[in-house]
């Protein structure tokens, strides 16, 4: 093989130190997650076909990834599909498992599957990847990794207000506490329908005003007036979802438009409530969107997304789903989630230079090579170093010292100790701080407490 | 959908606590891993077809988890291996991306991808998952975990050291400082081979010997004799490589019988050095085992295997490699590794009982929810002492006493805090361990010092 291997169209490596910066992200996320008491869970990469298909529309269908059997995979195929060539009908016969495609439904799936075992209200975090068949672009990728956070089976308005609490939790620890938070209501949305004759269009009235970010008010204006719905009352419910005031302004506002539209009534005290829950530092991060539709059918109350002022997309999103295990035979689970957008997260960090000062690189100290007896010595204080936490190396080979250095350098290493001939032979060892350039000398003795202490 | 949902043969959902205690092991890794200068690297899940065919023999190829292409894949496949119905033929034609079936040529591609990017000698570690479409057994999966760490681009013995000192504090570190270490040298068995004539038998040679766990000695011999080989050499390789005393006393007696053997001698002075370099606490763990053969024919020099007294397999192994990048092109960059078998750890572990001190299943503390006024209480004081870094929850609904009782010892809760009605008005709380049973009485002001301190 001559040809320079490659990893497939849309996957990534990821090298040391965008790896060490990602796990930075789960484990900060991870621990707010379990101080609220919220647990891990596994599930496994391929999920049964039947599992995972019509979940996601037609064009969800389509991006699944399916895994070939394994065997005489033909055999048990029909002739009919194979000799009309259709490739569509011959994947379902010829593929019993596909790739996940996002961590919603093989959570429905492992509540249902594993009922029995779980305490309810279950809480659970689960940060996996997932696949899809999307063309590749800026920013998109076929796999990437989904951090979910959700309760299952409790109605109370607690979880979304705990929700709301662990977003600003991590995003704090991560540095970046300003973020806005945008909440809204599919009840009031459904509200603002029914107020506006809307209701028999619901479904179209989402999906035009999911798109305003993209097409402007007037887009969806006219995105709507194509769909079909009546002119007066596209008007009414875009003067509607329009309302930019505070929250509590904003609710008192649609208390007295949508009076007597008892599903937006319930909507407003949802929220509400919510609000009231939140401790004031949080709660004023929070401002309500009516625009916030989210196209997934799913949402039945809260709707959260979360932004960043110096990002363009959501860097959060989430909301209340009444009956997600409803597909999988088990009814009456309410429950409600959010999903960070690892990727996104990452490029804002990296933006903004967050990870400088909390991920390092390599290691924290490297022993140049001397030779054999040189060695020996600085092998055993790196023991003695790592015992005290400090991440240190020897490097291994007896290697010239103008490429010991370049490694250091190269792997951001931030002190280098030498141990030559002489120093083997007065016990000492020279110190470099890399970042520096500063040398000192210490007695083998000093050094870990040195080290240590500085490190 | 009626039937209920599971996941496909061969593969696993964990549940939290599961998934906590493998978080557990993978973290302890990670922490030695990091504080002997080894980084994560992680590779895309799915490798293009043409990666991973031809690398783990006709066997492997059959359990490669081929990703069947997305569109209409039938029209760019041969009419030809369609019509004759060649599943094995078509699959090349039909799939073009695969999942990955180890971490070991996986990394070897990242390394000839990457090379340029790299610093060298490169230390990385790697814990994902593999997948292989081998028949379920009892502790055999579909999908399971490897977590290798490696060193490549440098032929330094103190490699070798370092890695087993990796190994002894990972196990100590998980309490499993118990462990056996067996060390071999691949040199050192082909020299036997070449000292009992069995030089251009050593593949079988090896394939034989790997078997001595399963067939006992005799059944080696009749296997070697089976392959074709002279009984003469037989006897003779299968008398040395059955020396049993200490390792000094083993590489004594070998030196002698195999005088002359250039490449036993080499092999030899490699295992005197790795021993050499070894602090005592490591060494004495280690014994030399020439029965150590492991079928993989890539390695090159160092074999190593780690045992436990209550554990029937191997829970660890590795060994060094000289031209693991040469598949992709890159000549000349020698490498040493081992992988950690975190099921066998996991089981091992659990048998022991290992998990119990150290593996929280949920949170530390939860509250009782009496209602609207009690619970803005609670909540405030579980702020509180999650900033204290306790993690707690607040039971979401204002259930009866019973279920939320019942939930927090599902969930293996420490500490039930109750504040109701009374308590709310003279600012108090009634803590209940969970344990113990007792329950004592403290000021709102005395919870959170009480709590984080018994946490």
């Amino acid at each position: 093989m001559s040809k320079k291997p490659s990893v497939p169209k849309g996957t990534r490596d990821f090298l040391p130190l965008q790896s060490l910066r990602r796990q930075y992200i789960f484990d900060t996320a991870k621990q707010v997650f379990l101080r609220y008491g919220y647990a891990p869970i596994e599930t496994p990469a391929m999920e049964n076909l039947d599992t995972l298909l019509g979940k996601y529309g037609e064009e969800g269908d389509k991006l699944i990834f399916k895994i070939l059997n394994n065997g005489d995979y033909l055999s048990k195929a029909s002739d009919e599909k194979i000799d009309a060539r259709d490739s569509q009908g011959l994947a379902m016969e010829i593929s019993d498992r596909a790739l996940r495609y996002d961590l919603t439904v093989p959570f429905a799936r492992f509540v249902v599957q594993n009922q029995n075992e779980l305490s309810f209200p279950f809480k659970r975090y689960q940060i996996q990847p997932v696949w899809r068949a999307d063309r590749p672009q800026k920013g998109r990728y076929r796999e990437f990794y989904q951090c979910d956070v959700d309760v299952i089976g409790s109605d109370s308005l607690l979880n979304e207000a705990e929700l709301l609490c662990i977003i600003d939790d991590v995003f704090a620890e991560l540095g970046l506490s300003d973020i806005q938070i945008r909440l809204n209501n599919r009840k009031i949305l459904h509200g603002i329908a029914v107020a506006s004759g809307l209701a028999e269009h619901f479904s179209s009235m989402t999906v035009a005003i999911d798109k305003l970010d993209k097409i402007g008010l007037d887009g969806v204006k006219q995105e709507m007036l194509r769909y079909g719905l009546p002119e007066a009352g596209v008007k009414k419910a875009l003067a509607l979802i329009n309302l930019k005031s505070d929250a509590q302004q904003t609710l008192k506002m649609l208390s007295g438009a949508l009076t007597g539209v008892e599903e937006a009534y319930r909507g407003i005290l949802e929220v509400r409530e919510v609000l009231e829950h939140l401790p004031e530092a949080v709660r004023e991060k929070v401002s309500i969107d009516l625009t916030l539709a989210r196209g997934l059918n799913y949402y039945t109350g809260a709707i959260i997304e979360v932004g960043h002022p110096d990002f363009p997309s959501s860097i959060c999103g989430g909301g209340r789903y009444d009956d997600l295990t409803g597909i999988f035979g088990l009814q009456g689970m309410s429950g409600v989630g959010v999903s960070f957008g690892a990727d996104r997260i990452y490029d804002l960090m990296e933006d903004k230079g967050l990870f400088e000062e909390v991920v390092q690189s390599g290691s924290e100290v490297l022993f140049v090579n001397f030779g054999k007896d040189e060695v020996a010595a600085a092998w055993n204080l790196a023991a003695d170093l790592r015992a005290e936490g400090v991440s240190c190396e020897v490097y291994p080979d007896a290697a010239k010292m103008k490429k010991q250095m370049k490694y250091a350098n190269d792997r951001g290493v931030h002190y280098v100790v030498m141990i030559g001939e002489e120093e083997l032979k007065r016990k000492e060892a020279t110190v470099k701080d890399m970042r520096t350039g500063e040398q000192v000398q210490k007695t083998h003795k000093e050094l870990v407490a040195y080290l240590s202490g500085q490190a």
